[in-house]
């Protein structure tokens, strides 16, 4: 997995904090100190994926499109990941004996799909986590985060 | 996640039909037309993870280690794969307001908790699932699939 997903989290996180006020990239980018121009490509993902919104000119940036609790880590990780399973499988069993071109094995084949219950488990976990969550747990544990947060991305809070 | 591990699980059920029987690498790859060299290359990784052994010789090959019912799904990923969670905290809180370089976020974070619960539901699930659980589903399937696998691999039942 990269660590675009790990840029992309925390960034959401920082849109939550900011509250619908829109922060540039080069912003997001300087709080933790990351290439401005590869977070950016992260945030185009957000933005594809609909999870969050830009807008251009001298006070645009990026907003999250929903609220922090209508988005889950699965949203944000499939955006920057892309769809597929980590196991990808190549259906070897169609060039071993017995083995038919029209099978598709990625669904008949018992090993993939043993592989495919794990992905399932790994998802199912990541859906049921949302940004929300993480932000009442930092909330919680360091009740000044939005305030440096928004200290640090220059949003004071409205 | 590589090949490999799709090589490498299949290979373990053929060795499995194989019973104790050595099958040399060649054999193992001609069943669904591998490469020979690279899935010789998984099979000396399941050997070093103590899944398989490997004996040299004319009459030489590989084993399973243990039995079917001993060894789970999660033991061939993590031998073919490493140990290493797919989500790999790079720290960036580091370079936050108020990073520290003597805390390890990778526990402290709430993001990399979060991501570390989602890896462990995937372990979880691949360590439910055995060898011996896929064997027995594939034969209560295909009947002539243990036969079918001896023959090919030429390790008549004894």
């Amino acid at each position: 997995m990269s660590e675009g997903v790990e840029w992309a989290l925390h960034s959401c996180l920082n849109l939550a904090w900011a509250e619908q006020q829109a922060v540039p990239a080069r912003k997001l980018a300087a709080f933790y100190d990351l290439p401005p121009a590869y977070l950016n490509r992260q945030l185009q993902a957000l933005a594809r994926a609909g999870i969050v919104t830009s807008t251009s000119g001298p006070r645009g940036g990026f907003r999250l499109a929903r609220s922090p609790e209508q988005i889950t880590l699965l949203d944000v990780v499939v955006a920057i990941e892309g769809e597929q399973d980590a196991f990808r499988c190549q259906q070897i069993m169609r060039d071993g004996p017995g083995g038919r071109s029209d099978v598709d094995y990625r669904k008949h084949c018992l090993v993939s799909q043993a592989m495919r219950r794990a992905e399932l488990a790994w998802r199912r976990e990541l859906a049921t986590q949302t940004l929300a969550d993480i932000k009442d747990s930092v909330e919680s544990r360091h009740p000044d985060a939005p305030r440096v947060a928004r200290n640090q991305l220059d949003t004071p809070a409205r």
